[in-house]
């Protein structure tokens, strides 16, 4: 059922999944293809979306078949662009190249997802951009598969999952923000990841509640990172997009780091501005999941403490489940304006839509 | 120069610094004298608070004699408690035994710490009142730390550094929290530490600013953690105080850990109540350093948000360096009874002065 929203919508945040191996086939070598079928790896089987957890996929997401949620075009149109009225949907695929260790794996298992993703969605469906599958592990790998499709009109983004074994802003990944640069894509840092160490600055949790809330302190960690080591400053056109991190916690974050980059900039010399400016001119979040407090009011005190009605772009994180109906997918109250940016504005500015 | 505040004040963090291993000579047994004056240890040479690092040190917070700030109960007397009228200080020893490797050697110099504590700072001061050292990363030793010193009227908590091997909830960590409860002893978690692990839940960070902003985030794990281990289920009396890691952060991680634990509580079924109530009844922060916003009124929208005037304890964070007047040191607009509270009355019944 569709529910007019009136004017164009662009959902910064679908997710599209890959069924499973034998789905890439089309797009792997005669040697992947026989590896995958003789031995006994069959993609990579890491998640950040456990299959019994509520939050993993909101109900009637399933196709028919039994493939996962977000492998059906069919319904990703029926569910995300028609629901919606969506003029643009971005599609992220979160296939865990990054937990793949043998590095021609990892890049012959991405380049696949790009060429399916290519095939079997952008091709078919002109509502739908995507973002760039990388070996992220792999910095001189994921920017040559970044040069390989960069400028397929398809793709407007890097897909970088959040946790990381060092920091973005490390050297190390240098090339990785270089041919996103060259190709004009956003880098996205996206919910999740495999690195292999703990997700939190205290060891290993217990839960997965844990790593689900605490990946929001990732978040918070690589945007602290990509500023201090001058990213922004290196690439003057680079553009981050943080998804499905939520951002009730950005002011604070804001709040710390200028007030102690007062007092430590030194350490940091390349950085000639206060760095929530470089937040609010080149980080854009996806809206959803929504850390929504149970006052509204509350949740309008921090897009204004945010300091700018153009940070926020709307998502429905489908078929992720965080709210029921379409009301509750935008904070209410939100001034008519602010409102049109969160839903198109920000989002057709920022991809270049 | 004594500022007259007024009504009596609690200051939640005054820091007492060992000048010099050889200050802790008299509390250690000869076999550790001459350990020391033989070999190249010289006690642990960690420290959070690098001496170049504006934020370490208030200006004129230096002894006359070189040795480090806050050694000197001389200057803490003048600095702190008479400037502010403190009814009360508690004082948080940050000397890093948890950096020590040798389970032996830790035991020993938090001994000494613990015992150099009573004799030199709160058998010469009344208003003082102070946190027991304790070599964290052996927790049965910890507790027998904690069992000899826990019953001196002088000691109202123990001291861990907020940055550990695991987060506190795990379950090695029990025979502390038991160990805190039989003496009716507030657990604190306070900014720093050096269990090896990395600071951030994406590995490395570069800069020292990263570890300076990024331990909010840490506190934010220990937090959840705790709440979703079950640790105040199991021990009804427990409360833990989060010293020097900001607050701005609360708000939000309550509103994320609320929300997404209704969709996953099955995991933890231990927690009868929502997150956020275990904060607000347990918990308690102190007030600097404060994230201060630009805007005032930002700051007030923050304490509003917490939904709770009983959480905020005041703390000058003596001698670090994060105010330059007494009246930066509080947030403007404050309520008069909220102000008391934050000044007085919630440490008082924290620490059950």
């Amino acid at each position: 059922m569709a529910v007019n929203r009136g004017p164009a919508v662009i959902d910064c945040d679908i997710h599209n999944t890959v069924p499973s191996a034998q789905a890439l086939f089309p797009y792997l070598s005669d040697y992947w293809r026989e590896y995958i079928t003789e031995s006994s790896f069959k993609g990579p089987i890491d998640t950040a979306y456990p299959k019994g957890a509520p939050t993993s996929a909101r109900p009637g997401s399933r196709p028919p078949n039994g493939d996962p949620p977000g492998s059906s075009l069919d319904l990703v149109r029926e569910q995300a662009l028609d629901a919606w009225g969506v003029e643009y949907g971005i599609l992220n695929c979160a296939y865990a190249v990054d937990s793949l260790h043998n590095p021609d794996t990892a890049a012959a298992m991405a380049s696949a997802v790009n060429d399916w993703q290519i095939a079997e969605w952008l091709e078919k469906e002109p509502r739908l951009r995507a973002s760039i599958v990388v070996p992220s592990r792999q910095p001189e790998m994921a920017a040559r598969e970044i040069d390989r499709v960069g400028d397929h009109p398809g793709f407007v983004q890097v897909f970088l999952p959040v946790r990381s074994e060092a920091p973005y802003g490390n050297r190390r990944y240098l090339p990785i923000f270089e041919a996103a640069v060259r190709h004009d894509l956003v880098v996205s840092l996206q919910f999740g990841g495999f690195p292999g160490n703990a997700p939190t600055g205290a060891g290993w949790p217990s839960y997965y509640i844990e790593e689900y809330v605490g990946m929001a302190q990732v978040f918070q960690t690589q945007v602290l990172n990509l500023i201090v080591e001058g990213v922004f400053d290196r690439f003057p056109t680079l553009r981050v997009a943080l998804i499905e991190g939520g951002f009730t916690w950005l002011p604070s974050l804001m709040w710390r780091i200028d007030k102690d980059w007062k007092g430590l900039r030194r350490e940091v010399p390349w950085n000639t501005k206060l760095p929530s400016e470089y937040i609010k001119e080149r980080i854009r979040l996806s809206l959803q999941p929504l850390d929504a407090p149970p006052d509204p009011r509350h949740l309008l005190q921090i897009i204004d403490q945010i300091g700018s009605d153009d940070v926020l772009m709307f998502s429905t994180d489908y078929p992720h489940w965080h709210f029921d109906t379409p009301e509750e997918a935008l904070p209410a109250g939100l001034p008519e304006s602010t409102r049109r940016k969160i839903l198109y504005e920000n989002a057709r500015a920022f991809y270049r839509l």
